[in-house]
């Protein structure tokens, strides 16, 4: 009983991720999502309440699912910006699930637990690794880890017509080398 | 009477700007917009023929109107880095108005003609700069583009509670040196 329940969060988690990122909170519709996840619509709001608290929920999910698949590494920074672009491009409905999130529910990304404690986590070990010398300290770390991911996201057109022109391989090492510039410490200059 | 039809127009525009950017495509509604505007629907239809149409039309004015108020400058990529910045903090609905513009008309943007002339004479200016050895050029002209334009945009939440924690001037200061890091010319390590 517990395991079918768990079985059918998950479904519907899954159709809502698939609904929410193509229509966004005010366009999704519960029905074709509950028909999509085989589940009905009253046991979608017994298990979630609202569809606003589904899209959060669906929304954290995601973010749970990046951070085991690509778990964070201060110590080698180009290489996790990279899994992150390589995750991007392999799931490209989460980039419009968060940009829709971020439009419809302004403030609740960093009321998800989830989100909230990965975000606080990062930044720390970036701090720990200013404070060790292995990587710059000019920017401090919460500013430097928000500039990381927003390269990655430049990367992620949200949108596939806009990436088009773009050849994934070479936007790929442009972000190693942004990484590069942008954390390696920099050499005192000789007093 | 031109006169008259440019003004209205404009008018138009800027209530457009205010009712898209706050409830997106699906969500914005043409006599709100017209009642804020002081014009009847059939004008505004008669102007510009699609809900669709004004949208992107609300866009491209206002890339028009940041172009003429932020001005490209390859040689001092920080300055306009943080001009983007003051610019998108004075006018915080146009990133709303952007990211939905992205979400509910992809691939459009491109289609502006303002936009993508804009982007292609930014690009070739800093071709320009890193053939002259001005700035570092590591990264292909397009990509360096890409990046300078995220790392502004990671820093307008587009949602007033996400940047509710950082500091402005912090933000603004991080900003020139993330450019620095990633535009100054690497001095070539002697053979």
């Amino acid at each position: 009983m517990i395991r079918d329940s768990a079985a059918t969060k998950a479904r519907i988690l899954e159709a809502a991720t698939a609904e929410f990122a193509a229509h966004g909170l005010a366009g999704a519709r519960v029905d074709r999502l509950a028909a999509r996840a085989g589940a009905n619509k009253q046991l979608i709001y017994a298990y979630f309440q609202s569809k606003e608290n589904l899209f959060d929920s669906a929304v954290e999910a995601n973010i749970g699912r990046l951070m085991d698949e690509v778990p964070f590494d201060a110590n080698d920074l180009a290489r996790y910006v990279q899994a992150l672009f390589d995750f991007g491009r392999a799931h490209p409905e989460l980039a419009r699930l968060a940009r829709w999130h971020g439009l419809e529910r302004p403030g609740m990304m960093l009321k998800l637990p989830q989100a909230a404690d990965s975000m606080m986590r990062k930044a720390s070990a970036l701090a720990a690794a200013q404070v060790a010398g292995e990587i710059d300290d000019a920017l401090p770390a919460p500013q430097l880890l928000e500039l990381l991911l927003a390269l990655v996201h430049s990367t992620e057109a949200g949108d596939p017509a806009d990436g088009a022109g773009a050849d994934p391989a070479a936007l790929r090492e442009a972000l190693a080398i942004a990484v590069h510039r942008l954390t390696a410490p920099q050499r005192k200059p000789t007093p």
